[in-house]
């Protein structure tokens, strides 16, 4: 970097007015975005970004899982491109800053160089993930997994959401259903900035974390069949209660991740009771369950518990428990040479700093493993996220997209 | 009685053919019965009834609630009719038998009458009481408790179902809101056979049980206000998560109606949480319970240690709870003398039968207060009702009508 180059900064008001002008779709009456993946509000998210981007002079194309990437050109097109990017889609009540920021970031990234009239050697890619959240269809990061390999393009595009629309579908009605193959865009690297989602950097006054780990994430689909009887004539001890078996097994896994602490989380986020009635005792629930640890060994150990807990559980009931483990992601070490360049650009900043475990998942933890990859965290009020509540600074904000900026040069390189 | 009267019995085979007849309305595949309260299930099994009663020589009338009246003249008109009957909705996954054998006996009863040429002194009246089970509306039993003045009919008839129709949307829509003022239908008595629900009767080998109580109820709406926020970023201590509260809340009320037992019962039907997501902590959610006991003091002790219960939870783990009683039935003491009409014919008709509570709430348990009542119980298979699998013998369903038949010719008087 030159002195002149060192000085660029991201301009950070037009940084802001983008995240603001883009809440606006889906945006909720309490500050929030509820911007399903695939759903109106994304298509109307999509079309905005992507007219952003040609204007800013990318060409944008888009896999076919939705997957959109924008190339800005570089020197030599030769090289694969320095990915930059995060996702769109938000929570059913989700806030303004998830995902959005690492894309509008890695946009603001774009349009400093071009006003600053830099080309890099290497390309830049600025990417928007399909479905990071997995709120609507499962799991959550379905398109970079398929580009990391972990799923064909067909097994996600059969995925259906609670009323049955194929993820095939969605995209067609929206019309975002790309002709490139997945993982035909190659990256160098990749850069994901995101606010933190966890409460470290604000309670230790830290402006920027520097990720090297990915919690590991285990999710299961339950279901327990007990037997529906009448609320008022069945005794108590002939009965055999879905629910208060579903509730046990909640507290046993709040137990369980607690003696597995203080890094494990664990939560039981839905619940169905099928054929509810206030004077009917519940037979047969669904429900799903999220585990994490950032070590390997404890997600077996959590696995065991929680498994024998439900099976005790199920016995000692005479209900009929079952615990699907419906996906596992191993815990995510990030890239030393990239977490490395993350750091360097953060020192030369000026901005204090920590090294961080991600407890949640993002799409560079599955890149991680066909691409070299690095995230830079910024603090989250409150560490609140996937909550209309979510807030972060417009400084904060900007020194991340700094970061970004001076890493993704770095990794580029400048072509003069 | 006269020896010729005394042999008088039901047409068993015409009963059951009648039970299967009107299974049909909204029969499910696993031989249960799906017929929502004043849904198009309903009004079908309302036009078969008001037919045959009709074809029975009955005068059929409806009041403002769609409660139904067939009337079969007696000699004296002036005197108020021996009220017979129950009711013809059901439960989501309910039977065939609950609430449809003791309508559709009262229905055998008037046959009967006919083919022998009996007249009676006093009218006959069969009813259908609109929305027994209160699974669609609240509260259950709603017609027969504004018929007993617990209720004005323009509150029942503003009571939303989950899809925000009204009960006189839903009336208007079947063309079931009659012009009779609710309550302007008088009876001198009211007698309702309906299955045990419960496994005494089956345990003890009885084939009729005389109804002399019915439980108190307590009906609750529940609302669990935490914190929405993400599974992965927030550590165990910080959550404020509504459904690991629930959980507890749960247990606390099965261990608290175990503790006053064993004639206690309480149930948690229903739970929503709002907003559900995988990988998001639960933050809002809404519940029902239902608690019952044949003890006023008890249920005054229920109310006090849920209530606290509730409170304790709420404060350790830092949500908000509350719990509205949204309906208390006192419990049930029948009228003796009808409670004795109902042993006498059972022992003139030498079925084997006790004396029972019942553990369910009836119709004839809301018109106790106002008007003279009785119910008559046969056993049901296990025990079992509010689900596909209840069942009852044919043998068993004639046994109650007869008795039916012979508590009513006792009550009405013969006319020659």
């Amino acid at each position: 970097m030159t002195p002149a180059r060192s000085n660029l900064r991201i301009d950070s008001g037009r940084l802001w007015n983008a995240i603001h002008e883009t809440a606006k779709f889906g945006g909720t009456p309490k500050g929030g975005v509820r911007r399903l993946t695939l759903g109106p509000e994304d298509k109307q998210v999509r079309d905005w970004f992507r007219a952003a981007c040609e204007a800013a002079g990318c060409e944008v194309r888009v896999d076919g899982l939705g997957t959109m990437f924008a190339i800005r050109k570089g020197r030599d097109m030769s090289k694969a491109p320095v990915g930059l990017g995060s996702h769109l889609d938000t929570q059913p009540t989700g806030g303004k800053f998830d995902g959005i920021l690492g894309t509008l970031a890695a946009l603001e990234v774009v349009r400093t160089l071009n006003d600053a009239d830099i080309e890099t050697d290497a390309p830049l890619c600025i990417a928007n993930w399909t479905n990071e959240e997995g709120s609507r269809f499962a799991p959550a990061m379905m398109a970079s997994a398929a580009y990391a390999g972990d799923f064909t393009t067909e097994n996600i595009l059969g995925r259906l959401d609670a009323e049955g629309i194929s993820v095939a579908q969605a995209l067609d009605t929206i019309g975002y259903r790309g002709v490139d193959p997945v993982g035909q865009q190659k990256f160098s690297a990749f850069v994901e900035l995101h606010i933190e989602q966890g409460p470290l950097l604000e309670a230790e006054g830290k402006t920027i974390g520097v990720v090297d780990r990915g919690q590991g994430i285990m999710w299961y689909d339950g279901r327990i069949a007990g037997f529906a009887s009448h609320a008022g004539t069945t005794p108590m001890p002939l009965r055999r209660d879905a629910l208060a078996a579903f509730s046990e097994l909640v507290l046993a896994i709040e137990k369980i991740v607690k003696d597995h602490g203080p890094h494990a989380v664990g939560t039981v986020g839905e619940i169905i009771v099928e054929n509810p009635s206030r004077n009917v005792i519940p037979g047969d629930l669904v429900f799903t369950t999220d585990i994490r640890s950032p070590d390997g060994k404890t997600l077996d150990a959590l696995h065991e518990a929680v498994s024998a807990a439900a099976a005790d559980i199920g016995k000692r009931r005479k209900v009929a428990i079952t615990l699907e483990q419906v996906w596992r992601k191993e815990p995510t070490v990030f890239n030393t040479t990239l977490v490395d360049a993350v750091a360097t650009a953060t020192e030369t900043l000026g901005y204090s700093n920590r090294r961080i475990t991600s407890g949640a998942g993002h799409d560079a933890c599955n890149l991680a493993t066909v691409v070299p990859s690095a995230m830079i965290f910024v603090p989250c009020k409150d560490g609140i996220s996937h909550n209309e509540l979510e807030d972060a600074t417009q400084a904060d904000c900007a020194a991340g997209a700094n970061v970004l900026l001076h890493t993704a040069l770095s990794l580029a390189g400048i072509a003069d």
